[in-house]
């Protein structure tokens, strides 16, 4: 196997994904990044290294366009050539590229990442998977830094997250978003390795407008960058994940040693205040908010008001809140899960 | 008094330092930022908002350099003018730059360091002040951030640390260095309130290479990045101070759970790792490792491999190490302040 098909293997396990059994959607448009994507699966799969079922999904962004549609023929041509499935929104027309107004990368974006959720419903798929490599991480973290969109923003994109649509339903199962690039392959390796598989990629025209900041950061920031730091577009990506390992560490010490919170420190802030604390609290402390209504908020607030201790305030899902010691404290009663709650 | 000295004052509030009684000394290159500093103290002196005792330090880099005098000469007769005593470093031939080999600004950094130690320690000054601004700042982190030096590293300045000399000797008081200037003043703000007073600053020529690294940030970096977010100063500065509170608000987390260690996970470790582990844990559980000996750390050691529960090692300055419940758990005595503890 090739050298950048290893690299794959090795990301693949430390990221825990499964080997078999699972249908996996790949979204590709056609660039060097997901061709790459696309070429790496169909090669690991005919080495029987991974037993999966793959299907390519492609979002056509301008259906009258004729680049568009050449983009589409060349990515329907490449997922026959690998014998994956093709599906395109053209067979979709329901994802169109809503609400013109605003962000023009926002709505194509939007539109983009809901047909991606649906087309994954419907192919069964645990996972889509998308070719955002390295450089697309530092490109990110530079957006979100000189937005100013604080620390969460800088770390940027994740390897793995759960895809969600834009209604919520929690009945369906959970879609994981994976970027199997996103931490080791930049776009010189997507390309190369495309190249050397004989494949005359496509080329985004939006890529090369400077009218959008992230071409502007590619074109223009990073080639400054690297005069400083030859290899400033890999700092940049670990510096995304520090921030995201830090962040993920912070919120699971915070979540230790919240358990319980101090009721003198409660008493201190505004009712507003008071009622964002508790309510996400008790999301930390349940998983979610389900059920937990303004009436058990209130309940809370009255024991902490009340001067008396072990008063207790039963919550709905088996949980309750106790007030001992001058702390808050959460308790979650082991019940029976009932049907409902699958 | 001028908006500039009342942003001064309100600074000066935030950070809780003195309003009299305390002598201070005043770091002044003749730039422009520290220029403004020496003046708007003593503007703040003459309007009797701070009745403190003024001293201002200068380090001149280059003791035969015309340029290096002229600059002294300047802070010189800016001292006079304002009658502040002031202090350099050709007056104490002890302080010249040392070890020529190597880093140029980093050499350089470090004598004047030292030179503003040994002179606030001479004028028993509480504190040094440096003119530091938010475009220094932004300078810093954009520095660091480009090294891939960490979070620690982007969190660039902080506005308050302690002064401590190369050899850290724990018998003398503490001398904190203070900046200010550094989360509210952007350098042009400092330039207009010394234009506004008549003074012409002095410009430091090495402000203008571009082969030191900080002033190609300043002079090509921060104007592209201007281009994408016209308060990119302000943005980066922000930022810095964000990760700042970030990183101090996990050590505080960090320090509230690990009153007790797993004895499970200390059994994980390598020898080195567990030493290291128990020194910072003692470390942050006592404030030093003062009279702590590899003694200790062994004994605490055997008291992790032992099957016995309850045991307890006493630790020097009344305190103690006890195993129970799987648990390294820290106690601390409390014992009368001995007469060396001073």
């Amino acid at each position: 196997v090739h050298k950048f098909a290893r690299n794959f293997i090795t990301e693949w396990r430390r990221l825990k994904l499964p080997f078999e059994n699972a249908n996996v959607l790949i979204a590709v448009s056609g660039g060097a990044d997901s061709a790459a994507l696309a070429l790496v699966l169909a090669d690991l799969k005919q080495a029987k290294k991974l037993k999966l079922s793959f299907a390519i999904a492609h979002f056509n962004h301008n259906l009258r366009d004729a680049e568009s549609d050449a983009d589409e023929k060349f990515v329907k041509d490449l997922a026959e050539k690998i014998e994956f499935k093709f599906v395109s929104n053209i067979q979709n027309p329901k994802s169109k590229i809503r609400n013109q107004k605003g962000n023009l990368e926002q709505n194509a974006r939007d539109s983009r990442y809901e047909f991606l959720f649906e087309t994954a419903q419907k192919e069964n798929a645990l996972m889509v998977l998308t070719a955002h490599t390295v450089n697309d991480q530092a490109e990110t973290f530079l957006l979100n830094l000189l937005r100013g969109s604080g620390l969460r923003g800088m770390g940027a994109m994740k390897s793995i997250r759960n895809l969600e649509s834009e209604n919520e339903d929690s009945a369906k199962p959970e879609i994981l978003l994976v970027r199997p690039f996103l931490s080791w392959a930049k776009r010189s390796d997507t390309e190369d390795f495309v190249r050397e598989k004989g494949i005359d990629f496509r080329q985004d025209s939006m890529n090369r407008d400077e009218k959008f900041s992230r071409v502007k950061i590619r074109k223009k920031l990073i080639p400054l960058l690297r005069e400083f730091n030859p290899k400033i577009v890999e700092t940049l990506a670990r510096t995304a994940f520090l921030l995201q390992d830090d962040l993920e560490e912070k919120s699971k010490v915070r979540n230790l040693k919240s358990e319980s919170l101090s009721v003198k420190e409660l008493q201190n802030l505004s009712q507003t205040k008071l009622y964002a604390e508790l309510r996400n609290w008790l999301k930390d402390m349940r998983g979610s908010l389900r059920q937990i209504g303004l009436q058990h908020i209130q309940a809370v607030e009255r024991l902490i008001v009340s001067r008396k201790s072990g008063r207790k305030i039963e919550l709905p899902g088996g949980a309750a809140v106790i007030k001992k010691d001058g702390r808050l404290c959460f308790e979650k009663t082991k019940v029976e899960k009932s049907p409902t709650d699958n």
